[in-house]
């Protein structure tokens, strides 16, 4: 598709402004939102103080310090053949106003500030056939990189339900968890997004090449960082707010206090994203970052039926609430069931001690004992009445 | 202590009705709430037609149903002879309006109704040195009979947490969670009551008589069903709820689905008090019943101390929110971790480039980057500069 000239040469400035700002530069979004793209490469490319003296703003200082930094570097920069080179290695770079522009990441623009990161994104880069607005109906699901066997497993089962349920799966190709889920996606032929911190042209972690070229060919594979880019602290706490802005909710499977995925979980929370949380074993610490997150108000889900249900429209997934194997009682009558009360769980009562605490006539009792008997749920012993073990089990506290 | 004549009178009007109803019987908690014990006795002891036609109120029936069930058995008790053989056995009839009281079961007078169970109960037998009135201060712990060694081991911590706290525990006394709570108590030399579906001069289950017998002779043992009673369905459904009022919270440790521990969780519910329960894996069905319920509005809780935290007045008890340990990097001054920032996790970069990432001048960066090696946080290595493993698990999702 030929675009217009205006389109492309939003498209290359931003390509350029792509390049010289790193993911999530508060100044460069802000100097994107006021003056657009075009304008903001043209102010910035220009030489010049690295304060200007004639605007007393607040913004000049901003200003000032994003020109002075990267106007030596646009010189050197050759964003139509970085572009143009980039498509022939399957990249593509996705911009405000494209039809595949995910919408949801624009709630960025007023979002949370962490770390002194935020904003929208200036672009995205993109391999792979899943288009970002695909991502309308998407869950995040992250987790621990030293995960558990639990953790992985249950990762795996939650993507492929969410994935079956006709979402996609986004999460950061990450040990543990996060291949986990890619892997339970696509085991479930659902889409699946991975999302780096690094250029979406590299494999990181290395040991993840296969996998991210699996999902470059059969889902997608992005990145706020150009192409080349390598894995840096603060690209993994920018891309964190992007997993979280790109999804509905963000579920967390396993992680140990303060680990990344409490931070993608902070941005959903900042972008009132609903935030979940898969409870572990209270004696595991790759639980306890997840126990802190439920008890600070995150959501509980045990399966992907639940997560749907708490990303869902409501009524549109109803997750079943689990119950126990039918029991016994349930086939009963009212009045059986009342007489069945009335019996002794140990030691054998006769029928009249039966029907008075029952509040049932005595040969009323008697007959639906018999009933009771029948059914297996009484056995008759010493010449009274007690509860067969079958209907013991639902008793206690 | 020699008590007054009308305090005898309500209190042997009441021995005798305690006799006559079943536990949490509504018809005769409304009575009595009516009429008070002594009228309600009298009442009740007049041969009557069991429906009185010169009054059209509603009341007319449930009067009339109470009197035509009990007029007969009332005749043959003798509640001051019960009552002395009790007391030669060790057990004591705590009624409305003794020191010993807890007030906390009268929120059962406008409390819910559960299974047709409810009200509050005619008085409380109890075995053991503990006082009622000392379980203002109490939670309950209550769980799965058929527990997993986890669920036990979390049971007995947190109770034995909860009653270094000073607080009492309260349980059933059942297999699995109930006895790991009165155990975990015991450890710690702290308080603990069981509530009993049977009589508190009897041991259900029998397995359990040592047990009893221990909380017998250092805590408290107490049942609203009369010495002697069986343990039966209905009187466990309404022993639930005396656990549920007589303490300030319900921890409910494992539980299928559908399981008694759901239900004492209902009733404190019902009772406006704190709902807790601990997590556990979502594979295993002896933690579905705890996540439901923690799906539907339960408080996580993880500890002793959490527990704590959640029923005690706000403030009094701050659980420490579990952290990692602490990181290499909170140790920085900020204008260190800023250049840490701009380190590559792996691919080395040279100290221009890292001063550009970070957005600090490249003499500052050099400097700095020294001081981040000498600390073991970066590795120069090709002639540039990456973070050194220990600073690198916390950075990806």
């Amino acid at each position: 598709m030929i675009e217009g000239h205006e389109r492309r040469r939003e498209r290359l400035a931003r390509v350029a402004l792509n390049r010289i700002a790193e993911p999530g530069d508060l100044r460069m979004a802000a100097v994107v939102a006021e003056l657009g793209a075009i304008d903001a490469l043209a102010w910035a490319s220009r030489p010049g103080p690295s304060a200007e003296s004639d605007d007393p703003s607040a913004s000049t200082d901003v200003r000032g310090s994003v020109r002075a930094d990267v106007a030596e570097r646009l010189r050197r920069l050759d964003p139509a053949g970085e572009l143009a080179d980039a498509e022939r290695r399957g990249l593509r770079f996705v911009v405000p106003g494209d039809a595949e522009w995910p919408l949801s990441v624009d709630d960025l623009q007023h979002g949370p500030r962490l770390v002194e990161r935020g904003g929208v994104p200036i672009g995205l880069w993109v391999r792979g056939p899943v288009r970002l607005d695909a991502l309308a109906e998407s869950v995040a699901v992250v987790g621990a990189r030293t995960a558990t066997t639990y953790g992985t497993e249950v990762a795996r089962e939650l993507a492929a339900d969410v994935a079956r349920g006709g979402w996609a799966v986004v999460s950061g190709a990450a040990f543990g968890i996060d291949q986990a889920a890619h892997r339970g996606a696509l085991a479930a032929s659902g889409v699946t997004v991975a999302v780096l911190a690094c250029g979406a042209d590299r494999a990181y972690p290395a040991a993840h090449e296969p996998l991210l070229e699996h999902l470059a060919r059969h889902g997608a594979v992005v990145s706020e960082a150009p192409p080349g880019a390598a894995p840096m602290r603060v690209r993994f706490l920018a891309r964190n707010r992007l997993i979280a802005a790109l999804t509905r909710g963000t579920v967390v499977v396993e992680a140990a206090p303060r680990s990344g995925a409490l931070n993608t979980a902070n941005w959903a929370d900042g972008l009132s994203r609903v935030v979940m949380g898969v409870p572990g074993p209270v004696t595991a610490v790759t639980s306890a970052g997840v126990h802190a997150l439920l008890r600070r108000g995150g959501a509980v889900v045990t399966s992907g039926a639940e997560v749907l249900e708490s990303v869902g429209d409501a009524g549109t997934h109803l997750a079943v609430e689990p119950r126990g194997a039918e029991q016994p009682r349930d086939a009963l009558t009212p009045r059986q069931r009342q007489v069945l009360d009335g019996v002794p769980v140990a030691r054998p009562a006769p029928t009249t001690a039966v029907a008075r605490t029952a509040g049932v006539g005595a040969a009323e009792t008697e007959r639906t004992l018999d009933e009771l008997l029948a059914r297996g749920l009484v056995d008759a012993a010493d010449g009274g009445w007690r509860l067969a073990e079958p209907a013991r089990p639902t008793l206690g506290a």
